[in-house]
């Protein structure tokens, strides 16, 4: 396949298995998207969306991004989902508990209209449960100005860190408090715009989001 | 520069100011690193802090990353802050709240054992606010396999999304409700290990962390 998705470092953190890495995928509400465009890095955060054993990546078909990464470019997209900061007796130590996955591959545009109705709905479902149903729905027009591309999860791998922090021999005796800090990525009361303020309420389907 | 900065899709989006820039690095616990290793590019999660107008990334020097990137590779750094999700009446206008900012140039190794130790300290205080004087600071060897990488930022955007849904005119009669899900990564109560349970309280460094 070319590109080596081997976990060196802490391969005991390694995962190549499509369950841990679909879960990554779907929790993760961006990714970070990377590729070259004249030899000249660039790494730029976006929406997506799994379907199936395929990422989808969202854009306009205006963007300079979309333009470059149709022809077929090489790109590496990685989700990363923190779940605590490990405080360990020692600075060394000291590390984060996350979930990241990583994929390799060629970006493809999708063309077909109603394959990118389907990849439009999955998307706004992805970010708020129950909203398709919800809101005016694409126009042909639209859609036509609405860029996806497709990237195949076939070469990937997905690194996770859980747990205690893990402590030298000589440190564990030390009188440093040690632990982890958990974190999470949280949803507020959702904010009427101000054209529907007193007008629309909150839908349930977002009502429920609250904890 | 070579690169090309300039936020050309919704240019009203885009920030060149260090203030804006910083103010995302230093809110940001972690970045997105991408590079190309043979043509294929990498995007790699990791911890990094600024100190002035550098951005310092961390990493082993037994990692394979490190070799490469210790040579002077052409980077770029993402971080990217989520701040809501935001629902338009229609679901073409769905969007995002959110800043990001993008550092593009080569990074370079910090031999400097002083100055390692000084990136060591910035960086745990970072996750950690008082952390410092509260730990086992790193020895001689172990700061000799920590591999810190320095990137000057000269060569950056930023680009932020705030405020309540943008709809077409066409759109805002609609029934649907409008608005803005707030998002925000929390921190929770610090789960002590098992070695330090009924032994050592939760400093209050670390507690004044709750709300």
């Amino acid at each position: 396949m070319g590109k080596d998705t081997e976990i060196r470092r802490y391969p005991d953190r390694g995962r190549y298995d499509t369950g841990t890495i679909n879960r990554i995928l779907d929790e993760g509400t961006i990714c970070h998207a990377s590729f070259s465009i004249e030899g000249v890095p660039y790494n730029i955060p976006m929406l997506h969306v799994r379907i199936g054993s395929a990422l989808f990546i969202h854009m306009s078909t205006e963007s300079r991004i979309y333009r470059t990464l149709k022809e077929g470019a090489e790109a590496c997209i990685t989700v990363t989902l923190l779940d605590g900061i490990v405080l360990a007796k020692s600075a060394y130590s000291t590390s984060l508990n996350y979930r990241s996955a990583m994929l390799f591959g060629k970006l493809g545009p999708v063309t077909d209209q109603r394959e990118k109705m389907m990849i439009a709905e999955a998307l706004l479902e992805k970010v708020a449960r129950g909203r398709w149903n919800d809101c005016r729905h694409p126009s042909e027009a639209e859609l036509k100005v609405t860029a996806f591309l497709k990237m195949p999860i076939e070469v990937f791998s997905a690194k996770v860190r859980a747990g205690p922090p893990g402590e030298k021999d000589i440190d564990l005796k030390l009188p440093y408090w040690s632990g982890v800090i958990p974190l999470s990525t949280v949803r507020g009361k959702p904010v009427t715009s101000e054209i529907d303020s007193g007008r629309i309420r909150i839908p349930q389907y977002l009502a429920t989001e609250l904890e």
